[in-house]
């Protein structure tokens, strides 16, 4: 990129993070009805950035549910086109007890900017932002035509994305895709991501007597829900972590000893350490890497029944509830997956209570791309240059189904260009991201844009 | 009893029920520290009306916790002293939407009156007050000596009862004690209960992780403790709700033919329709009357880690809790049992994940009486008069502690004669108590009373 470019971003460092931080201070929790509007004002601030840059066509497009913001420039026909992916709404903040600062009122202490969404993902879709607007005020175009949707359901699924990826084929083509959420192994490795994990859910609620129940005059008589659920969970993950369901492992993909190795030599966090676990338990025959990077899991996300408040209440509850997630490797069909899952339950929970199955109506199939394409070693390389260091190349145990979409529907390569960190807190109390991150990783980019005018996408 | 008394009693219906609608409306519920004034209260009315009955020495006797209220009247030397005990503190009315009415605004639908406490144990205890006003307005005098404690820590546990019935032998002697805070085995059906459950609980809470972690980027590294939870549970107890810690069942009596016999024939409850459940599962090997009555139980009051608000977060909790309670029978010692549950959790809950037991200080031993006592007699055949019907005699599931404690530290043997009915929703949504009961309730004690004078308690 030219020397203009450089000084703009390196002298509209602070003016970055301040216009970033307004974009944190909007809760735009998609989860709840109760933020609608303030995914709406998210919305409306990429909108009127875009603008403000001098993108085209810039709207905010209505899906069903939350609205997503469409923009682009393509003023220069002979360069390939990105299309570039984001999201505007953020995780819940709850349990708000446990952050330092409030959630939403951003906040920097030793190098980490802490509010929900710095990392996941308004932080890393303001970087593009800023690298756009850095072209445009000093050369007056982009080194490549860009196109960008920036979404406002990623957190509760993306469900009217692929409808509107669908229905929009012409006005979305491009020559690539590139999204920026996810993150680097340690702080400061760079890393190329390759590969992701789908997804799948489901929930389940046992009920057994029509209330709550007097513990020493009903115990006895009737199944407690919260134990059936106990027994019903514990039917279907076994202690050495393998589930338990019949064929969910099915047509799952051999790992050979080379991906095992590289693997495992991708630096892994101390988990012991940095979470205060006893010890790490990956899937028997299989390592922590290998797990969380391409195997599959199962996992109980939320589960409640009965009292919960101060003081004992010796009752046996109504229900018990069990909100459950996996997340899936090539090979396994979500819905597959889903139906096996809603069928056992069905079928072994104990008897004496009634069993209800909601399933969860989005997912995402497991993604994989080849490592060589050159616009994923272009993309190395310039993350190896700005971090200074080389880039390793490891697969995700996250799920970003719109990536699963873009290859799905329009069969282009995905760039996953992440700059997260473990010490993120995704989706949890005290998110962060660090601000070094955030200033190398615009400098990556607009190198990225740059590099991209001179690549093959094909 | 005098016709003086019967009329008093006929005449003071109405009245009865407004003063008792008074004592409901407190919520005095002990559990949450947010109800201590209301707590206070009902114990203010309850030492109000003593005085006013005519009551000496009447007093709220402050415990450390909750205060308890002490009187008596003991103007009848040639007479035996009966011991009446009963509670003015309720359970929590939560969950508030699922009830009809507001449970601290009494109201009578289809002849029952609705309102926490109603028949838990607020309605059983105001029934003696209005005896003892009975015979004071009319003949001046009590037909037997009576003293009176009424206390405020019952449903948690009446943690600082035991210390006062310890210290203050004296002022409490009696001959016998008389309790009302249980009920009959159909509505209608009088019921004599020669037998009460101990009991015992604690909590486990399970951590993995120091926060809420990613799933797709830690899944795989970590045990998640809501499925530690559900694993560790399952191995508690079998689907046959057989309990699987080793020395559960260790000494307790063994159920003969006979006793069996007679817990079968009680009527029960149509528990399927009644409460909605698929099938009942009594323990294998017992029926459900013989399980509910005489085995020993161990249920989940409540469990609970992870997110639980509406649409998917796709997280591993970092903790989760079960909250656990056993009722035990004659054989069990409540420490012991509470011991063997601990040591199992710590010892047996899966790796990955800190163990941490709370113990439940409070507990109680189980209680049984010989059916034959002349006091127990007495109290069937006022029973039988006033209801119409022969007594049947029956054990409970359900723990009175205090029970347990007037057997131990007195000797004395305890009458327990209780007016509620399987309807009557305890601990649950929509408490209510029939009104007939209330009514001919009182007239068996006022009959009762007269008798026992004539009785040898020893």
């Amino acid at each position: 990129m030219s020397e203009q470019v450089k000084t703009y971003l390196k002298t509209h460092r602070e003016q970055n993070l301040a216009r970033l931080n307004e974009f944190l201070s909007i809760p735009s929790v998609s989860t709840t009805s109760a933020h609608k509007d303030d995914v709406l004002k998210a919305g409306e601030f990429v909108r009127d950035y875009l603008n403000e840059i001098g993108f085209d066509k810039v709207e905010i497009k209505e899906t069903g549910g939350h609205p997503l913001v469409y923009g682009e420039w393509i003023g220069n026909p002979d360069a390939p086109t990105a299309l570039f992916y984001g999201h505007y709404d953020v995780q819940p903040a709850e349990p708000l007890e446990l952050w330092d600062s409030e959630p939403f009122e951003p906040e920097i202490r030793n190098g980490r900017l802490y509010a929900r969404g710095a990392s996941d993902d308004k932080g890393q879709v303001f970087m593009h932002l800023a690298v756009f607007e850095a072209y445009m005020k000093t050369e007056g175009k982009l080194p490549v035509n860009v196109k960008v949707i920036i979404e406002g359901e990623e957190e509760i699924g993306s469900a009217n994305l692929y409808p509107f990826l669908k229905d929009n084929r012409d006005l979305l083509k491009a020559d690539f895709a590139l999204v920026s959420d996810s993150g680097m192994v340690e702080t400061g490795q760079p890393t190329m991501l390759y590969g992701l994990k789908g997804f799948t859910g489901l929930e389940v609620t046992l009920t057994g007597p029509k209330r709550d129940l007097h513990s020493g005059l009903y115990g006895g008589a009737v199944k407690n829900p919260a134990m059936a659920l106990a027994q019903l969970l514990a039917g279907m993950k076994g202690e050495n972590e393998k589930v338990l369901v019949p064929g969910f492992y099915d047509g799952i993909e051999h790992l050979d000893e080379e991906e095992r190795r590289l693997m495992n030599e991708a630096p892994g966090e101390d988990y012991k350490r940095s979470l205060g676990i006893p010890e790490t338990t990956p899937e028997e025959g299989f390592t922590v890497n290998e797990h969380t990077m391409a195997r599959p899991t199962f996992e109980v996300n939320g589960i409640f029944g009965g009292y919960q408040g101060e003081g004992t209440k010796t009752i046996i509850p109504s229900t018990a509830t069990a909100k459950l997630t996996c997340r899936l490797v090539p090979g396994q069909d979500p819905d597959e997956i889903q139906n096996l899952l809603a069928d056992y339950m069905k079928k072994h929970a104990p008897k004496g209570v009634h069993v209800n199955v909601k399933r969860e109506p989005l997912s995402a199939r497991a993604y994989k791309v080849d490592p060589k394409h050159p616009l994923i070693q272009s993309a190395a390389a310039c993350l190896s240059s700005a971090f200074g260091k080389d880039t390793v190349f490891v697969r995700l145990g996250g799920s970003i189904p719109v990536v699963e979409s873009f290859d799905q529907l329009y069969g282009i390569p995905v760039v996953l260009l992440g700059f997260g960190t473990p010490e993120d807190n995704l989706h949890a109390p005290n998110e962060s991201f660090p601000v070094d991150h955030f200033n190398l990783g615009i400098e990556v980019l607009a190198d990225y844009y740059n590099e991209c005018a001179s690549v093959d996408p094909s």
